[in-house]
This record gives structure tokens, sequence and C-alpha cells, in this order.
């Protein structure tokens, strides 16, 4: 029902098509930007998976869902562990308060669509 | 056409199986801090009608629609007047400013429709 | 497929069924706001023109997409070039970060489907 | 050491200066929001002391410190009990998070004080 | 008393220490950001001064005080009007709320100070 | 002249007195509040540094200066390296733009004053 692998593509799709409107208009300023933000996620003093967790919980506290979703995937492609991102998303809840809870619904909800059924939630609702 | 009880029961509906995802993953941090939530609302020196405006206008100003959504409902079960509701809501939008107006409109809206047809937007429209 | 001139139809649309709710409960204060709000954005030493800039910058920075949509819609109808939007939306997203990349990715979409089709988007994809 | 009364005293004198400044440059809609905004604190439905705290949540969220100093200020003059406030806070503190607990700390550090030093922080002080 | 020219002064000395400071622990990233902020206000299809408002309504919104006294010295240099100035701070302050409001005091404050005692609030406060 | 480590002092003491007030006033829900925080970032899956840089860029993002100063004195305390920290601190500003400039120049500043003297902003100076 909730056929979230199809959601994660279709979000992909639709933020590759709204990027290619924004460089069709961009000036220089803007594309530098675009740059510098892949810079700033670059492997450094800090691994990447620890870079995108911290995009996460500023995504997170700042109640951007399209960010967060982005950093979820990026999170999931870099190895993170359920343990791991779920301390990260509690950091930004307690930073945030209850304001950033429907968005840390949706984050576990498109985590756990990334493991494709095989997630701790249809499991969990199986067992019922 | 906009049925709106309809969508709050689709509202609640989503609620409850995002939030069965989260307990799903959550450690316990994320269940004290749900508890704590709940405790937060309780009667005390304060009605609890009293704690759900400020909870509405809170997340108003915050620009949070879920969370909105969540207090008009309970507003609406602790039998809030529309008077009431509509003084806390300008609270919100004098101290928020024109950035909280599309929040407010959704407010009122979802305020409307719990009322099933019954309430004064739809009165007002079939005077017309 | 994205035919965004009706979706900016639907979005007017909307927004005055939304504004008709908002009336019909509204006391005098928040009557007194909208009226307030329009009479800021009228012409005075600065042209209406960069009143709807400023207003959009605001909006970006602060992240409503409703709010972004109408600006956009405002700045078209006063006659606002590509060049001069890019460079408010610019501001917007040094000023405002990272975090305001997909109101900015939509606004810019917005502003592309005002052109009917004749935008710069479009005409970048058919040279693909 | 923390002469608190005078710091409120300071605090008002300030206040009212910059409102002076604000008022020498302020056109008709400036002057308008400013009317508009003692206008809704009001007494109508919601008594003036809800009102006010209404006021305290919102700028407890959007951690306005001098925005929560007169509403403090406010809600002192309306008879809002110890108990009453902390209540409200609570929510605010639930809502906003531990961001807003640097807020909270000196919102209830200028209730106390308000009390002319026979407040509760005082007598626990001088316990020890 | 308030002799605001010389906390200009301070403002920019401490400003250029801090950034003294910045420059000895930045990366690349960081370096590349600040040369991004000043390339976005440099004159284009819009001019130096309505950038500089665009700047300063993001940050009077955005309730950053730094940023709007910054923004308040540019717009002086620049040559915008009394009623320019007004005027763009009035949407940010219909926008934003009366949250914004101990920002625009303060912002008008540094405005009028620029004027060395020349300004409207000493004139208007030496006619009582 | 700028004599960090004693501000460091004072900010500690303030930020211990202001506590007991709030605890003075505390019912059980900002007690569990308080012990939740301290809770979230105790070594877990993550180890404790890595929280306190998730806890400090989200202070960043949302531009709390005593909650970043906290943070950058427990980054010092757990031994994070001068790299890490302007690597987590350059994600706060791309995802929160030029806003949190003043705040990241607060943060680095603090840093650099933990260092007692030692630090690279003192050596670059004594350079000139």
């Amino acid at each position: 029902m909730h056929d979230h692998g199809t959601d994660m593509d279709a979000f992909q799709k639709e933020r590759e098509r709204l990027n290619e409107v924004v460089m069709s208009y961009a000036g220089m300023p803007i594309k530098r930007f675009y740059s510098l933000d892949a810079q700033a996620y670059r492997e450094g003093a800090l691994p990447v998976g620890t870079k995108e967790m911290l995009g996460l919980v500023a995504s997170l506290v700042l109640r951007c869902d399209d960010c967060i979703k982005y950093h979820i995937l990026r999170c999931h492609e870099e190895g993170i562990s359920d343990e791991q991102l779920v301390e990260a998303l509690t950091i930004g809840l307690i930073v945030g308060g209850s304001i950033t809870v429907p968005h840390m619904r949706r984050a576990l909800d498109a985590w756990d669509s990334l493991k494709n059924g095989r997630g701790k939630a249809k499991a969990e609702r199986s067992r019922k």
C-alpha cells in the first residue's frame, strides 16, 4: 500500500527536474553555492557518514522535509546503522522539541522504506 | 467536494501509522519524550483547553501544519468556542506575522470541517 | 506533463476559498491585519516591484511555499525580469543557506511555468 | 548582586526610548501595527491573563528575550500564579525543545526578580 | 548619553577582530562562502541599494541583530532615504510579525545614530 | 584584552545560577526534560564527541549563542580537533546560510579562547 521505494524514486526524479530548472536560470553565485554545498560533505577530518548525520540533524531542527529525505537517502548509502540514525534523530528531537516530531516520523518512514519491506516497522506489524 | 471530515480521519490514521514506525525504531529517550509530551498537556493549574490553545499558538508561530491540525482537533474536543479559538489564532498571527497566514487559513478550514457542514463558512457560502 | 499554468490557477482558487473561510470567522484584528498587509505593498518611496521582491526574499528565508508562490505571481505581474528575480533569490539563498534550496527550486519552477511553456527551462530541455 | 528590579526598570526605560525612535520614523502602517498589537491582547472571549500566556509561549518558542521579558511583566501584573506560569513555559519547552532552555532560564529569572527578593529562588538559596 | 556613532565603530572593530579569528581557522569552503556572500550584493540587474534592502529585510525576519546592523550601515552608505528604509522595514514587520519589533527598534536606533545627532529622533526629543 | 578564559568561567557560573532558579520553580515535566536532555548525549552507537558536534550544528543553524557556547565547551572536553570542529561548523554554515555567520564567529572565538592564548588566532595576530 505504501510503496515507499517508488516514492523515493519519484522524489529523486522530481528533484533532478527542478535542479534543471534552477540551472537554466542560475547565475554564477547560485552555481557556486551548489558546488560549495557538495564540497562541504566530502570526506575530510570527519567521515562522510558523520557529515551526512550533521546535515540530517540540521535539516530536522530546521524542519525541511525535502532536505531530511535527501540526507536519509545519503545516510543509508553511507551504511549508517539503525542505532546510529536513531541517536542522531534523538538529538534533533531534544534540541528542536515536539515541533520536529512530524518530520522525525516522515524521516523514519523514509528510512524504513529504503529497507524495501525488510524494515523493522513491517516486521513489527506482521507480528501483530 | 472538500470532504474534510474524511480528511481529518485520514490525517489521524496516517499519524497513527507513522507513530508505529517511530515506535519500532525508538530507543528509550524518544519513548520518554513522547510520554513527557502527553504529560505537559494534562490538567493542572491550567485547564486542558488553555493548554491546547497554548500548543496551537506555539505550532502556528512555528508554522507546523500537522501540529496545528492536531491541536485544532484537541481544542474542538475540549469545547473551545469559535470566539476563543479565533482570539488565540489572532495572537499567533500578530506575533508571527503574515508568514503564518497560510497556516491560519488551513487551521480555520480544519476547524470549520470539524463542524461537519454545520460550520460558519458553509452557511456563509450558502447565503451567496 | 507538468501543467503549471493550471497549477497556478488551482493555487489561486484554493487561496480564495480559504480566505473566505478566514473571513467567515475573523474578528476585527484579523480583518485589520489583512488590510495592513495590502497597504504595506502599495507604491510609495519604493516601487511595487521592489516591495514584491522584498516580500519574496522574506518568504524564501522563512521558507513558506505559499507565500513564495504568491510573490512570484506578483513579481511576474509587475514585470520583474529573469535577471532581477534570480539576483533577489540569490540573496535569499546566501542569507538563508541550503535549507532554502527546495523552496528556491519550487519558486523558479513556478516562475518558469508563468511563462507558459515559453520559459527558459523548457527551451533548455528541448535542446537536449 | 543581581538587582533584577532595577534591571526590569532599565528594560522598560530603554524600551520606551526605542519606541520613541520608531515613532519618529514610522509611517501609517507601523503605527497601525502597534495599535493592532495592543488590540489583540485586550479582554474578549479569553481573559487578558490567558492572552498574555499565549504571547509568552509564542515568544518562548520563537526565542525572543525582549518579548519574553515583556510578557513575563504582563503575566505578573495580571496575577498569573507560579504554577500557571510554569505550566505555560513547560508547553513552550516541550514544543520548542532544549534550544528554548536559555530563554526559559531568563524568563524564570525575570519572574523571580519581579517578586523582589521574596521569590522562591532566593529563599531556596538562603536555605543552603 | 547614547553615543551610537561610537557604538557603530565598536561594532565594526569587533566584527573585524572576529573575522580574523574565523579566517585563522577557516578551510576552503568557509573562505569561498565569504567570497560568494560578497559577490551576491554586487551591482547587477538590481542596484546595490536594493540588494542591501533585500539583505536587511531577510535579516529582520530572521531576527539577527548583527546582520541587521551591518545592512543598516550599508543602506546608509548607499544613500537609501528614510522613507525607503522605513518601507522596507515595514514589509519585514508585516511578514515577520511583532516578534521582529525589538529588532526593528534597534535597526531604527542604529539608523538614527548614523545621522550623528542630526537624526529625527533627537530633533523630536529636543522639541519636547 | 579579550580574557575569554574568564568569560567562559563567568558563562558557566551564570548558567549554574540560572539553572538553580529554574529548579526552584520546575515541576516534574521540566525536571524530566533536563534528565532526558542529558541522556541523549551519552555514549551509545555514536561516540560522545559526535553527539556534541550534532548538538553544536543544531544550535548553530537555530542560532542560539548560549547553546553553541555550551557545545563548544563540550567538544573541547571531548578532544575534538580544530579540523573536525571547522568541518562541522562548515556544514552548519552551508545549511543555515550567512545568517549563521555572526554565531559561527563567536563559536570560533570561544573555541580559540579555550586554548588559553595558545590558539591559532593569537599566533596569527602575533605574526603580523
